[in-house]
Protein backbone atom coordinates (compact mmCIF):
# COMPACT_ATOMS: atom_id res chain seq x y z
CA UNK A 1 0.00 0.00 0.00
CA UNK A 2 1.34 3.49 -0.67
CA UNK A 3 1.64 6.66 0.84
CA UNK A 4 -1.47 7.98 -1.01
CA UNK A 5 -3.64 4.86 -0.65
CA UNK A 6 -2.87 4.45 3.26
CA UNK A 7 -3.92 8.07 3.78
CA UNK A 8 -7.16 8.10 1.29
CA UNK A 9 -7.95 4.82 3.58
CA UNK A 10 -7.24 6.77 6.75
CA UNK A 11 -9.38 9.73 5.88
CA UNK A 12 -12.36 7.66 4.93
CA UNK A 13 -12.18 5.43 7.93
CA UNK A 14 -11.75 8.82 10.29
CA UNK A 15 -13.83 11.01 7.99
CA UNK A 16 -11.45 13.04 9.20
CA UNK A 17 -8.98 15.49 6.75
CA UNK A 18 -6.79 16.49 10.19
CA UNK A 19 -3.20 15.33 11.43
CA UNK A 20 -2.30 15.98 14.49
CA UNK A 21 0.77 17.22 14.90
CA UNK A 22 3.17 15.63 17.80
CA UNK A 23 5.35 18.47 18.40
CA UNK A 24 6.32 17.49 22.07
CA UNK A 25 7.36 20.44 24.21
CA UNK A 26 8.47 19.25 28.06
CA UNK A 27 7.44 23.25 29.25
CA UNK A 28 3.58 22.72 27.92
CA UNK A 29 2.36 19.34 29.43
CA UNK A 30 -0.37 19.14 31.09
CA UNK A 31 -0.91 18.65 34.78
CA UNK A 32 -0.23 14.54 35.67
CA UNK A 33 3.13 14.74 33.16
CA UNK A 34 6.39 15.67 34.35
CA UNK A 35 8.95 17.51 32.17
CA UNK A 36 11.09 14.28 31.69
CA UNK A 37 11.38 11.93 28.65
CA UNK A 38 9.32 9.03 30.01
CA UNK A 39 6.78 11.94 31.05
CA UNK A 40 6.60 13.13 27.31
CA UNK A 41 6.20 9.69 26.22
CA UNK A 42 3.01 8.77 28.69
CA UNK A 43 1.62 12.65 27.07
CA UNK A 44 2.45 11.61 23.47
CA UNK A 45 0.49 7.53 23.99
CA UNK A 46 -2.29 9.18 25.34
CA UNK A 47 -3.03 11.93 22.84
CA UNK A 48 -2.48 9.02 19.63
CA UNK A 49 -4.54 6.97 22.15
CA UNK A 50 -7.40 9.72 22.26
CA UNK A 51 -7.20 11.23 19.29
CA UNK A 52 -6.62 7.92 16.43
CA UNK A 53 -10.15 8.09 15.34
CA UNK A 54 -9.88 11.61 14.94
CA UNK A 55 -7.31 12.00 12.66
CA UNK A 56 -5.93 10.91 8.99
CA UNK A 57 -2.17 11.61 9.94
CA UNK A 58 0.28 12.23 12.91
CA UNK A 59 3.31 14.18 12.10
CA UNK A 60 6.18 15.00 14.42
CA UNK A 61 8.45 17.57 14.11
CA UNK A 62 11.95 16.32 14.63
CA UNK A 63 13.56 19.29 15.61
CA UNK A 64 11.28 18.49 18.97
CA UNK A 65 12.60 15.81 19.54
CA UNK A 66 16.51 16.56 18.76
CA UNK A 67 16.64 18.89 21.14
CA UNK A 68 16.14 15.99 24.04
CA UNK A 69 19.26 15.09 23.05
CA UNK A 70 20.07 11.04 22.65
CA UNK A 71 16.69 10.17 24.51
CA UNK A 72 14.82 11.93 21.77
CA UNK A 73 15.76 9.73 19.04
CA UNK A 74 14.45 6.58 21.16
CA UNK A 75 11.51 8.69 22.32
CA UNK A 76 10.40 9.51 18.61
CA UNK A 77 10.85 5.51 17.44
CA UNK A 78 8.63 5.22 20.07
CA UNK A 79 6.03 7.11 19.04
CA UNK A 80 6.04 6.35 15.94
CA UNK A 81 5.68 2.43 17.02
CA UNK A 82 2.37 3.41 19.07
CA UNK A 83 0.61 4.87 16.22
CA UNK A 84 -1.71 2.75 14.86
CA UNK A 85 -0.56 0.70 11.53
CA UNK A 86 -3.25 1.96 9.58
CA UNK A 87 -2.71 5.90 10.17
CA UNK A 88 0.54 7.94 8.26
CA UNK A 89 3.15 8.70 9.90
CA UNK A 90 4.06 12.35 8.38
CA UNK A 91 7.77 13.16 9.89
CA UNK A 92 8.42 17.03 9.73
CA UNK A 93 11.58 16.92 9.21
CA UNK A 94 12.92 19.75 6.26
CA UNK A 95 16.20 17.95 5.34
CA UNK A 96 17.88 18.25 2.05
CA UNK A 97 21.50 17.99 1.12
CA UNK A 98 23.83 17.42 -1.73
CA UNK A 99 22.59 13.99 -3.51
CA UNK A 100 24.68 11.35 -1.93
CA UNK A 101 23.92 13.20 1.68
CA UNK A 102 20.62 13.46 1.09
CA UNK A 103 20.23 9.53 0.22
CA UNK A 104 21.60 9.42 4.23
CA UNK A 105 18.53 11.58 5.21
CA UNK A 106 15.82 10.05 3.29
CA UNK A 107 17.37 6.71 4.94
CA UNK A 108 16.90 7.71 8.46
CA UNK A 109 13.31 9.05 7.68
CA UNK A 110 11.88 6.00 5.75
CA UNK A 111 13.96 2.54 7.07
CA UNK A 112 15.30 4.21 10.85
CA UNK A 113 12.81 6.41 12.14
CA UNK A 114 9.91 4.27 9.69
CA UNK A 115 7.98 7.54 8.47
CA UNK A 116 5.16 6.90 5.48
CA UNK A 117 6.32 10.46 4.40
CA UNK A 118 8.54 13.75 5.03
CA UNK A 119 8.94 16.89 4.48
CA UNK A 120 11.82 18.03 2.25
CA UNK A 121 13.50 21.78 1.79
CA UNK A 122 13.97 22.57 -1.88
CA UNK A 123 16.73 25.17 -1.98
CA UNK A 124 19.37 22.71 -3.07
CA UNK A 125 17.23 21.76 -5.86
CA UNK A 126 16.56 18.54 -7.78
CA UNK A 127 19.69 16.13 -6.59
CA UNK A 128 18.78 16.90 -3.00
CA UNK A 129 15.23 15.59 -3.41
CA UNK A 130 15.81 12.48 -5.98
CA UNK A 131 16.86 10.23 -3.23
CA UNK A 132 14.05 10.50 -1.05
CA UNK A 133 12.17 9.96 -4.69
CA UNK A 134 13.60 6.73 -5.14
CA UNK A 135 11.44 5.33 -1.97
CA UNK A 136 8.44 5.27 -4.51
CA UNK A 137 5.45 3.74 -2.04
CA UNK A 138 6.27 6.65 0.20
CA UNK A 139 5.40 10.18 -0.12
CA UNK A 140 8.09 13.27 -0.27
CA UNK A 141 6.19 17.08 0.54
CA UNK A 142 8.48 19.46 -0.70
CA UNK A 143 8.31 22.94 1.02
CA UNK A 144 6.59 25.63 -1.46
CA UNK A 145 4.79 28.13 0.74
CA UNK A 146 5.54 27.65 4.42
CA UNK A 147 3.12 29.06 7.05
CA UNK A 148 5.78 31.30 9.23
CA UNK A 149 5.74 35.46 8.46
CA UNK A 150 9.63 35.22 7.37
CA UNK A 151 8.40 32.27 4.43
CA UNK A 152 7.93 35.97 2.67
CA UNK A 153 11.48 36.88 2.51
CA UNK A 154 12.30 34.39 -0.50
CA UNK A 155 9.07 32.65 -1.50
CA UNK A 156 7.52 35.34 -2.96
CA UNK A 157 10.05 37.38 -4.86
CA UNK A 158 9.42 37.98 -7.89
CA UNK A 159 11.37 35.17 -10.34
CA UNK A 160 11.30 35.55 -13.83
CA UNK A 161 7.32 36.96 -13.91
CA UNK A 162 5.97 34.53 -10.97
CA UNK A 163 6.68 33.90 -7.57
CA UNK A 164 9.46 31.48 -6.52
CA UNK A 165 7.05 29.28 -4.80
CA UNK A 166 5.61 28.87 -7.88
CA UNK A 167 8.94 28.16 -9.47
CA UNK A 168 9.35 25.87 -6.83
CA UNK A 169 5.57 24.59 -7.66
CA UNK A 170 6.29 23.62 -11.58
CA UNK A 171 10.05 22.14 -10.34
CA UNK A 172 8.07 19.79 -8.29
CA UNK A 173 5.32 18.58 -11.11
CA UNK A 174 8.58 17.88 -13.00
CA UNK A 175 10.68 15.99 -9.85
CA UNK A 176 7.14 13.69 -9.87
CA UNK A 177 7.02 11.04 -12.37
CA UNK A 178 6.46 8.27 -9.63
CA UNK A 179 3.44 10.16 -8.10
CA UNK A 180 5.07 10.44 -5.08
CA UNK A 181 5.33 14.38 -4.77
CA UNK A 182 3.05 16.36 -2.39
CA UNK A 183 3.58 20.30 -1.42
CA UNK A 184 3.54 21.83 1.95
CA UNK A 185 1.65 24.64 1.26
CA UNK A 186 0.92 27.10 4.40
CA UNK A 187 -2.88 28.19 5.40
CA UNK A 188 -2.02 31.34 5.41
CA UNK A 189 -1.68 32.03 2.45
CA UNK A 190 -4.83 30.14 0.35
CA UNK A 191 -4.54 31.97 -2.71
CA UNK A 192 -0.86 30.51 -2.93
CA UNK A 193 -2.56 27.12 -2.44
CA UNK A 194 -4.87 27.89 -4.97
CA UNK A 195 -1.82 28.98 -7.74
CA UNK A 196 -0.31 25.51 -6.47
CA UNK A 197 -3.41 23.40 -7.30
CA UNK A 198 -3.09 24.68 -10.78
CA UNK A 199 -0.19 23.72 -11.35
CA UNK A 200 0.09 20.58 -8.73
CA UNK A 201 -3.58 19.02 -9.73
CA UNK A 202 -3.71 16.12 -7.74
CA UNK A 203 -0.62 15.88 -5.24
CA UNK A 204 -1.71 15.72 -2.06
CA UNK A 205 -0.99 19.25 -0.09
CA UNK A 206 0.54 19.37 3.33
CA UNK A 207 -1.47 22.74 4.55
CA UNK A 208 0.24 23.72 7.54
CA UNK A 209 -0.74 27.03 9.33
CA UNK A 210 -4.03 26.35 10.69
CA UNK A 211 -4.93 27.31 14.70
CA UNK A 212 -2.26 29.03 16.63
CA UNK A 213 -0.50 30.45 12.99
CA UNK A 214 -4.84 31.51 12.15
CA UNK A 215 -4.45 30.20 8.59
CA UNK A 216 -7.64 30.28 7.02
CA UNK A 217 -9.51 27.21 6.95
CA UNK A 218 -12.67 28.25 4.84
CA UNK A 219 -10.22 29.30 1.74
CA UNK A 220 -7.44 26.96 2.19
CA UNK A 221 -10.11 24.02 2.08
CA UNK A 222 -11.83 25.28 -0.87
CA UNK A 223 -8.33 25.61 -3.17
CA UNK A 224 -7.08 22.27 -2.05
CA UNK A 225 -9.95 20.30 -3.12
CA UNK A 226 -9.90 22.15 -6.62
CA UNK A 227 -9.67 19.75 -9.66
CA UNK A 228 -8.65 16.06 -8.08
CA UNK A 229 -6.64 17.88 -5.15
CA UNK A 230 -6.61 16.49 -1.92
CA UNK A 231 -4.69 17.43 1.42
CA UNK A 232 -3.92 16.66 4.88
CA UNK A 233 -4.90 19.57 7.32
CA UNK A 234 -2.25 19.92 10.12
CA UNK A 235 -2.71 21.52 13.52
CA UNK A 236 0.01 20.99 16.19
CA UNK A 237 0.03 23.42 19.61
CA UNK A 238 -3.23 24.33 19.95
CA UNK A 239 -4.70 20.20 19.82
CA UNK A 240 -1.99 19.19 21.75
CA UNK A 241 -1.89 21.65 24.55
CA UNK A 242 -5.42 22.17 24.67
CA UNK A 243 -5.52 21.09 28.27
CA UNK A 244 -6.47 17.53 29.86
CA UNK A 245 -7.09 14.67 27.03
CA UNK A 246 -10.84 15.89 27.40
CA UNK A 247 -10.22 19.28 25.33
CA UNK A 248 -7.42 17.79 23.46
CA UNK A 249 -10.12 15.68 22.28
CA UNK A 250 -12.44 17.85 22.14
CA UNK A 251 -10.10 20.55 19.96
CA UNK A 252 -9.39 17.73 17.87
CA UNK A 253 -12.83 16.98 16.83
CA UNK A 254 -13.49 20.89 16.56
CA UNK A 255 -10.94 20.86 13.67
CA UNK A 256 -12.01 17.92 12.20
CA UNK A 257 -15.95 19.67 11.82
CA UNK A 258 -13.93 22.54 10.60
CA UNK A 259 -12.32 21.30 8.38
CA UNK A 260 -15.19 19.00 7.13
CA UNK A 261 -17.68 21.79 6.94
CA UNK A 262 -15.45 23.57 4.59
CA UNK A 263 -15.15 20.68 2.93
CA UNK A 264 -19.36 20.19 2.79
CA UNK A 265 -19.75 24.15 1.66
CA UNK A 266 -16.38 24.60 -0.98
CA UNK A 267 -19.50 23.99 -3.97
CA UNK A 268 -17.79 23.19 -7.41
CA UNK B 1 36.01 33.29 22.79
CA UNK B 2 33.20 33.34 20.05
CA UNK B 3 33.41 31.17 16.50
CA UNK B 4 35.89 33.91 14.93
CA UNK B 5 38.21 33.85 17.13
CA UNK B 6 38.61 30.36 17.54
CA UNK B 7 38.15 29.44 13.68
CA UNK B 8 41.65 32.30 13.90
CA UNK B 9 43.19 30.89 16.90
CA UNK B 10 42.93 27.38 14.92
CA UNK B 11 43.67 28.69 11.22
CA UNK B 12 47.29 30.02 12.39
CA UNK B 13 48.21 27.46 14.30
CA UNK B 14 47.84 25.07 11.85
CA UNK B 15 48.35 27.24 8.64
CA UNK B 16 45.39 25.61 7.33
CA UNK B 17 41.89 26.98 6.25
CA UNK B 18 41.36 23.63 5.34
CA UNK B 19 38.46 22.03 7.03
CA UNK B 20 38.25 18.29 6.98
CA UNK B 21 34.49 16.89 6.13
CA UNK B 22 33.67 13.76 8.78
CA UNK B 23 31.00 12.42 6.95
CA UNK B 24 30.93 8.60 7.54
CA UNK B 25 30.35 6.18 5.18
CA UNK B 26 30.62 2.20 6.33
CA UNK B 27 30.32 0.90 2.87
CA UNK B 28 33.99 2.91 2.23
CA UNK B 29 36.08 2.19 4.92
CA UNK B 30 39.84 1.48 4.39
CA UNK B 31 41.03 -1.98 5.18
CA UNK B 32 41.22 -2.68 8.82
CA UNK B 33 37.97 -0.64 10.37
CA UNK B 34 35.06 -2.70 10.41
CA UNK B 35 31.35 -1.57 8.69
CA UNK B 36 30.20 -1.23 12.10
CA UNK B 37 29.48 1.84 14.86
CA UNK B 38 32.45 1.07 16.82
CA UNK B 39 34.54 0.88 13.31
CA UNK B 40 33.46 3.98 12.27
CA UNK B 41 34.63 5.54 15.58
CA UNK B 42 37.51 3.85 15.38
CA UNK B 43 38.27 5.46 12.00
CA UNK B 44 37.31 8.80 12.83
CA UNK B 45 39.10 9.07 16.11
CA UNK B 46 42.47 7.82 13.99
CA UNK B 47 41.93 10.25 11.08
CA UNK B 48 41.13 13.22 13.56
CA UNK B 49 44.59 12.04 15.56
CA UNK B 50 45.91 12.11 12.11
CA UNK B 51 45.12 15.42 10.88
CA UNK B 52 44.28 17.53 13.65
CA UNK B 53 47.28 19.85 12.86
CA UNK B 54 46.60 20.14 9.13
CA UNK B 55 42.94 21.65 9.74
CA UNK B 56 41.32 24.96 10.99
CA UNK B 57 38.14 23.20 11.16
CA UNK B 58 35.93 19.85 11.10
CA UNK B 59 32.52 19.00 9.97
CA UNK B 60 30.52 16.51 10.69
CA UNK B 61 27.27 16.00 8.26
CA UNK B 62 24.96 14.90 10.48
CA UNK B 63 22.90 13.12 7.83
CA UNK B 64 25.84 10.43 7.89
CA UNK B 65 25.06 9.90 11.73
CA UNK B 66 21.31 9.75 11.47
CA UNK B 67 20.88 7.12 8.77
CA UNK B 68 23.26 4.86 11.41
CA UNK B 69 19.87 4.83 13.40
CA UNK B 70 20.00 5.70 17.63
CA UNK B 71 23.61 4.90 17.49
CA UNK B 72 24.89 7.75 15.61
CA UNK B 73 23.31 9.98 17.20
CA UNK B 74 25.69 9.01 20.49
CA UNK B 75 28.93 8.52 17.90
CA UNK B 76 28.39 12.09 16.69
CA UNK B 77 28.60 12.91 19.73
CA UNK B 78 31.71 10.90 20.81
CA UNK B 79 33.80 12.35 18.00
CA UNK B 80 32.79 15.80 18.73
CA UNK B 81 34.03 15.36 21.89
CA UNK B 82 37.41 13.46 20.56
CA UNK B 83 38.04 16.94 18.34
CA UNK B 84 40.42 18.70 20.57
CA UNK B 85 38.78 21.54 21.94
CA UNK B 86 40.92 24.20 19.99
CA UNK B 87 39.59 23.04 17.13
CA UNK B 88 36.16 24.16 15.71
CA UNK B 89 33.47 22.05 14.76
CA UNK B 90 30.90 22.77 12.33
CA UNK B 91 28.16 20.57 12.38
CA UNK B 92 26.40 20.48 8.95
CA UNK B 93 22.86 20.02 9.36
CA UNK B 94 21.66 22.12 6.61
CA UNK B 95 18.54 22.29 9.32
CA UNK B 96 15.48 25.75 9.39
CA UNK B 97 11.44 25.27 11.20
CA UNK B 98 9.19 28.22 11.78
CA UNK B 99 10.29 30.33 14.73
CA UNK B 100 9.75 27.72 17.76
CA UNK B 101 10.94 24.95 16.12
CA UNK B 102 13.69 26.16 14.93
CA UNK B 103 14.84 27.27 18.11
CA UNK B 104 14.65 23.56 19.07
CA UNK B 105 16.91 22.52 16.24
CA UNK B 106 19.76 25.57 17.49
CA UNK B 107 19.83 23.77 20.96
CA UNK B 108 20.35 20.76 19.41
CA UNK B 109 22.87 21.54 17.51
CA UNK B 110 24.71 24.06 20.30
CA UNK B 111 23.72 22.73 23.42
CA UNK B 112 23.27 19.09 22.97
CA UNK B 113 25.94 18.11 20.21
CA UNK B 114 27.97 21.28 21.38
CA UNK B 115 28.76 22.28 17.87
CA UNK B 116 30.46 25.93 17.47
CA UNK B 117 28.66 26.28 14.13
CA UNK B 118 25.74 25.12 12.09
CA UNK B 119 24.74 25.29 8.48
CA UNK B 120 21.15 26.12 8.36
CA UNK B 121 18.43 26.69 5.09
CA UNK B 122 17.52 30.10 3.79
CA UNK B 123 13.79 28.80 1.98
CA UNK B 124 11.87 29.66 5.24
CA UNK B 125 13.10 33.06 6.04
CA UNK B 126 13.98 34.99 8.54
CA UNK B 127 12.57 33.80 11.79
CA UNK B 128 13.55 30.45 11.13
CA UNK B 129 17.14 31.52 11.04
CA UNK B 130 16.47 33.86 14.21
CA UNK B 131 16.71 31.18 16.74
CA UNK B 132 20.61 30.48 15.69
CA UNK B 133 21.36 33.63 16.10
CA UNK B 134 20.71 34.22 19.47
CA UNK B 135 23.90 31.82 20.28
CA UNK B 136 26.15 34.90 19.93
CA UNK B 137 29.41 33.25 20.83
CA UNK B 138 28.46 30.26 17.50
CA UNK B 139 28.65 30.53 14.00
CA UNK B 140 24.98 30.11 11.55
CA UNK B 141 26.63 29.39 8.25
CA UNK B 142 23.57 30.26 6.19
CA UNK B 143 23.41 28.50 2.73
CA UNK B 144 23.98 31.06 -0.12
CA UNK B 145 25.20 29.13 -2.83
CA UNK B 146 25.34 25.22 -2.57
CA UNK B 147 28.12 23.38 -4.56
CA UNK B 148 25.82 20.71 -6.12
CA UNK B 149 24.32 20.59 -10.18
CA UNK B 150 20.74 21.00 -8.20
CA UNK B 151 21.83 24.44 -6.51
CA UNK B 152 20.77 26.19 -10.03
CA UNK B 153 17.12 24.78 -10.50
CA UNK B 154 16.30 28.36 -7.53
CA UNK B 155 19.46 29.90 -6.86
CA UNK B 156 20.32 31.26 -9.66
CA UNK B 157 17.16 32.78 -11.09
CA UNK B 158 16.39 36.09 -11.60
CA UNK B 159 14.49 37.09 -8.71
CA UNK B 160 14.19 41.16 -9.17
CA UNK B 161 16.93 41.94 -11.34
CA UNK B 162 19.73 39.66 -9.43
CA UNK B 163 20.06 36.06 -8.53
CA UNK B 164 18.23 34.82 -5.64
CA UNK B 165 21.06 33.83 -4.16
CA UNK B 166 22.22 37.76 -4.06
CA UNK B 167 19.06 37.84 -2.33
CA UNK B 168 19.47 35.40 0.34
CA UNK B 169 23.29 37.38 0.88
CA UNK B 170 21.52 40.51 1.21
CA UNK B 171 19.09 39.43 4.16
CA UNK B 172 22.44 37.50 5.33
CA UNK B 173 23.67 40.87 5.50
CA UNK B 174 20.80 42.45 7.18
CA UNK B 175 20.07 39.73 10.04
CA UNK B 176 24.14 39.66 10.39
CA UNK B 177 23.69 42.33 13.47
CA UNK B 178 25.54 40.50 16.23
CA UNK B 179 28.53 39.27 13.61
CA UNK B 180 27.82 35.43 14.26
CA UNK B 181 26.61 34.81 10.47
CA UNK B 182 28.50 33.07 7.81
CA UNK B 183 28.17 32.31 4.27
CA UNK B 184 28.28 28.74 2.57
CA UNK B 185 29.35 29.58 -1.16
CA UNK B 186 30.10 26.35 -2.93
CA UNK B 187 33.92 25.87 -5.02
CA UNK B 188 31.94 25.33 -8.38
CA UNK B 189 30.92 29.04 -8.54
CA UNK B 190 33.76 31.26 -7.73
CA UNK B 191 32.31 33.86 -9.65
CA UNK B 192 29.32 33.55 -7.02
CA UNK B 193 31.81 33.83 -4.32
CA UNK B 194 32.85 36.97 -5.68
CA UNK B 195 29.37 38.48 -6.08
CA UNK B 196 28.66 37.32 -2.38
CA UNK B 197 31.94 39.04 -0.75
CA UNK B 198 30.85 42.50 -2.18
CA UNK B 199 27.79 42.00 -0.28
CA UNK B 200 29.41 40.00 2.75
CA UNK B 201 32.75 41.87 3.22
CA UNK B 202 34.37 40.10 6.33
CA UNK B 203 31.59 37.46 6.83
CA UNK B 204 33.59 33.83 7.69
CA UNK B 205 32.50 31.71 4.20
CA UNK B 206 32.08 28.02 4.40
CA UNK B 207 33.88 26.79 0.95
CA UNK B 208 32.48 23.29 0.35
CA UNK B 209 32.62 21.19 -3.46
CA UNK B 210 36.59 20.99 -3.63
CA UNK B 211 37.77 17.44 -4.10
CA UNK B 212 35.17 14.98 -5.20
CA UNK B 213 33.34 17.65 -6.96
CA UNK B 214 35.89 19.55 -8.47
CA UNK B 215 35.20 23.22 -7.70
CA UNK B 216 37.92 25.53 -8.92
CA UNK B 217 40.16 26.11 -5.93
CA UNK B 218 42.61 28.97 -7.33
CA UNK B 219 39.53 31.73 -7.77
CA UNK B 220 37.46 30.56 -4.98
CA UNK B 221 40.31 30.95 -2.60
CA UNK B 222 41.27 34.62 -4.12
CA UNK B 223 37.47 35.92 -4.67
CA UNK B 224 37.08 34.85 -0.81
CA UNK B 225 39.53 36.49 0.71
CA UNK B 226 38.75 39.70 -1.12
CA UNK B 227 38.14 42.41 0.97
CA UNK B 228 38.31 41.78 4.86
CA UNK B 229 37.03 38.62 3.99
CA UNK B 230 37.96 34.87 5.40
CA UNK B 231 37.18 31.44 4.53
CA UNK B 232 36.79 27.96 5.97
CA UNK B 233 37.50 25.26 2.33
CA UNK B 234 35.80 21.91 3.18
CA UNK B 235 37.35 18.51 1.89
CA UNK B 236 35.51 15.33 2.50
CA UNK B 237 35.17 12.06 0.46
CA UNK B 238 38.37 13.10 -1.51
CA UNK B 239 41.12 13.03 2.39
CA UNK B 240 38.68 10.72 3.87
CA UNK B 241 38.81 8.04 1.77
CA UNK B 242 41.94 8.27 0.04
CA UNK B 243 43.18 5.00 1.69
CA UNK B 244 44.80 4.22 5.24
CA UNK B 245 45.97 6.98 7.40
CA UNK B 246 49.32 8.07 5.87
CA UNK B 247 47.48 8.91 2.41
CA UNK B 248 44.86 10.55 4.59
CA UNK B 249 47.13 12.48 5.95
CA UNK B 250 49.09 13.15 2.97
CA UNK B 251 45.79 14.27 1.09
CA UNK B 252 44.65 16.68 3.80
CA UNK B 253 48.49 18.00 3.23
CA UNK B 254 48.08 18.23 -0.28
CA UNK B 255 44.71 20.76 0.41
CA UNK B 256 46.07 22.57 2.46
CA UNK B 257 48.88 23.41 0.83
CA UNK B 258 47.25 23.82 -2.47
CA UNK B 259 45.04 26.05 -0.54
CA UNK B 260 47.62 27.96 1.20
CA UNK B 261 49.49 28.57 -2.43
CA UNK B 262 46.03 29.81 -3.96
CA UNK B 263 46.30 32.34 -0.79
CA UNK B 264 49.72 32.96 -1.10
CA UNK B 265 49.61 33.75 -5.29
CA UNK B 266 46.05 36.03 -4.41
CA UNK B 267 47.30 39.37 -4.93
CA UNK B 268 45.65 41.84 -3.69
Amino acid sequence: MNFREKFEAAAKASGSFLCCGLDLDPLKLPAGFSATVSGLKRFAFKVIDSTQDLVCAYKPNIAFYESLGLAGGKLLKEIIRHIPGRIPVILDAKRADIGNTSAHYAKAAFEEFCADAVTVNPYMGSDSVEPFLKYTEKCTFILVVTSNKGGQDFQFLDAGGEPLYIRVARKAAEWNTAGNIGAVVGATHPDGIRRVREILKKEIFLIPGIGTQAGDVEDSVKNTFLFNGTGIFNVSRDVLYAGGMKEIRSKAEYYRDLIAKAYAARGG
